[in-house]
């Protein structure tokens, strides 16, 4: 393969916080060693339109602390298909691009690794607020969204003390618990139900009345959307202990925001680090942290392995609520 | 009347930021001039039971930024009969109590206006993040309400843009459609519905058309709870346009947080001109803030009266979001 | 004089939360009933450059949650002179602009009425964090540099209390207490020291010795810039008292940020309203806000009075403090 | 060594955002082992004084999200002498104490190795904002008081922009620019100094005039405290190129704060690690993280190593600022 000359860059799927400090990174990383470098609109839809525009150090300018993604992102049924797919190539190579970085989840990198099964390298570097994705301790946003639900949790439980009532928070995480774990941790929740785990309503309803007969004035249960809704839970409670419950279901103000110190840094890193993989040559593979340190996989890797939670978040959730 | 003496305060009804500042005042007030002061725990139901507890300077420390109330509220139905109100009567004259300083909304000042007629000294303080009193410019909590979901919007735009989506953001308000009008105005949302008004879903499409045709990536319908759920107002427009929107329901965290400086001040100000009243032998009536001085109205007149919500800011809102 | 057809609008000084969202409204009332709008580069510096750009409603997407200028500020010593006024009129003549709206403080205000006095008509929006402005409550800005000095103070008060130590915390006011005593008031700052007040420093340490002996075990004392530096306060203090105190100098961090949603809805208010004004062919005169009511006063009321700090502000700062 | 049934802990040298978070930690976890539990206020002095107080669930209840630590801290020259030491050994023989958790810094840990080498044994945590000691790739405190910085560059840009200023912004770190670094990067600083670098003003002014020559419109100077101040700084910048620059030293609000989510998981994870340690039987070593896993060091390893700044995070920086 000749070397890189040209690259292109899109974010696709759900937005994260730190994509537009990805996007920064990956195009001042990519000027600074001579590229030219192409933006691509609305994710996989804007490869197979066309959208493409010419990045320069002042197309990144101011960015680096604002939530969604400046490129936009879509979903796009037609780029799963064969058809969908020539048409982004025959595109990419119109515009006499040779590389191209993908900045979002799971589904993304399905369709990053579908180019580089038909010859064009992709990188791919992972940004979701869920955090599933295998290869990387996190992901490019979680640490923002978390901190978001803590925020929320914060401020429910003025609520919840002031009236001494128990609270059920349904945070974000259809198949994964990370957001609720890591915010129930923080935010000092009595339960968290994750879908890592199985859900047991009997232990939940112990460790209310444990606490309100110790004297706790009010509670919070953490649960994320994938094990059940927020209505279902306060039901649960309801019919084995009797207790009303006040529901909050924190929706999308959990994906946008200001990113934090933590996602920018790592949105740089992972950014710079994609532009060098794609010089050296490197192509179907992922960005990861591990440690402090960045990492790669294929995407065949990642989008293979399930990532389970930490056993020791989950053990030290329950030490700490009693 | 003698001279009072010994003066208690309660919290009531729904929390709102800012009922600690207010908390403090009355208390650092009412010893700076020499007074006793009884706090009362949860509401009047704490009339009923007893619960007092003599407050000092040090009680109050170290509060005026926590949201909540460190006096705890709650509902009480037996201070809605006659029984209960006499036994709340005799608990303040066992404990020497001489007057009491309501911190709450609509239905504290019933209870309030209730022991008044049968003779005992009240005085309420607007406490409410709904702004539903009339007699004040605002209520205590309302600022701080309004910039919750003004940060939430600001978040939920992050998503909106990335995704180029029309948003239905349900805000609380059964009666009163204040911090819907104040949010959306703050947070440049192109339609907002409130209880003052009729809904008009047309003009509600007729307004997102427009902007799509004109160029504009994302909307933001703001519905005060009173008006519809999110679900309702999310079904019209799918019902009218086809178009897809996503709904958020911001619930409770609208209630906590840490009070904006405003909330602080007013809290400080409504709690120093309660004990004043009560010192210059005042009852049954209610502080308040008219632009920037602090008012008094007797409670049977704030009761008796309906806030209207202001035409400018109405106007203003169809002008801005065009 | 002919109806206004064209406006453009400049923001000067330093800059204010809230100016932003004077410009969106500006720029938005004034297309809405019809006229052409241009924005002016760097304030009055841009009058002579003639840095004009015609602004359109996309022009002020996205901007109404955003700190700083959209239009930049500068300062010109060059518009002081005969010369470069003449020299900017020619430029307003030449664009066919029919009149001016500038947002600022004093500094601006006099250039503002410079223009009307040679026959141009301007209307001032009143916009710096210092609230040193006759003829309106509040300026736009001050609302939210008061909550980021109270954040501050908020944050400085955790490390005071840890080490159980005193605090001076210096922030901006030349001429003006406003920040001071309404951060003071909000912040539970133990003393306020502000230029419309001698400064007695023995005061200040019989209040913390009294803390002190009370079991207080951290006091916070707030300087405006103009009575003295954090030092000078720190070192007088130390002289007195024989006590260390650490010195925090807030500096420019007051100026900017999101504005709060009272800043936003105040400039989009200021905003509207000066439109207003020009269509009904009034010139020289400041909006601002009495109470909840926009009013106007002329610019040459408004540059020869001196504001005054609210009394009641003072006294209960002092109450408080015990 | 008989079994652990006694444990103490106490909070030294400068507090740090976590701290309670940990605090809270070791006392649940040592109440979950049925352990019994004392708090030491205000740290090493705590120890001579003999000011120990019984920790229940409760007394923990309600700080995970508090600034600053409850246990109060404090600097002890007493301690630092044999004598001093003899009588904390001796106040902790008195109080049945088996161990001592110390959550602090580098100074702090020096106690606990003293108390460890005359056999009583102590486990460290470490907790400072400036991240400067070895073994642990993060110290407790040091994400919130990035995040800290960041708001505060955040908001400076906003004024830098409007004003098309240079801002030297000058932040905590005497022997170490970690902060400095950090925050620079997710800032978008345009060049950052730190102790670890020689500093080189000549690139510093090489960088600023280059930016300016490509239309960047305003500059944000990091500097770490330990390579020079913000003064020194622009008055550097000014005898090369003769720009003025404004100064910020941002100080003390760099300590305080409510903690992140990250910094309350560190602390939960560090506190309960702490306690499993001092049952296993160990004593006189750190708890840290390396990667996603909790490790230890011995106190010995850990004081007598340097830790360096990561060489990518300082090249990341000089690219991401062209």
């Amino acid at each position: 393969m000749d070397k890189v000359k040209h690259i292109a860059l899109l974010t696709s799927g759900g937005d994260a916080p730190g994509m537009n400090a990805a996007v920064r990174a990956v195009v001042r990383r990519a000027l600074y060693e001579g590229l030219e470098v192409s933006g691509v609109y609305h994710g996989f839809r804007g490869l197979i339109e066309g959208s493409f525009q010419k990045m320069e150090l002042h197309s990144v300018a101011d960015i680096v602390h604002r939530g969604g993604t400046v490129l936009r992102t879509a979903r796009s049924e037609e780029f799963k298909t064969e058809e969908g797919q020539n048409m982004a190539l025959e595109n990419l190579k119109k515009a006499n691009i040779d590389a191209l970085v993908v900045i979002g989840g799971d589904g993304s990198f399905n369709g990053a690794k579908a180019l580089t099964d038909k010859g064009f390298p992709t990188i791919g570097i992972p940004a979701t607020i869920d955090n599933d994705i295998a290869g990387t301790d996190v992901t490019l946003g979680f640490d923002t969204a978390v901190n978001t639900v803590v925020e929320a949790v914060d401020k429910i439980r003025d609520t919840a003390t002031a009236h001494e009532r128990t609270f059920v928070v349904e945070v974000m995480g259809r198949d994964s618990g990370y957001i609720a774990m890591a915010a129930g941790v923080a935010g000092g929740a009595e339960s968290i139900l994750i879908p890592e785990q199985e859900v047991n309503y009997d232990d939940v309803c112990m460790r209310l009345e444990r606490g309100y007969k110790r004297g706790k004035v009010h509670s919070i249960i953490m649960v994320a959307e994938g094990v059940a809704s927020g209505y279902e839970v306060a039901y649960q409670i309801k019919k084995r202990t009797g207790m009303d419950t006040r529901i909050t279901v924190l929706g999308h103000i959990q994906r946008g925001g200001t990113p934090t110190a933590k996602d920018r840094i790592l949105g740089a890193r992972f950014g710079a680090k994609a532009v060098d993989l794609l010089l050296q040559g490197q192509k179907g593979v992922m960005v990861g942290i591990k440690g402090d340190e960045i990492v790669t996989h294929s995407l065949s890797e990642v989008l293979s392995t399930k990532k389970d939670i930490k056993k020791e978040l989950v053990d030290l959730a329950n030490i700490l609520s009693i």
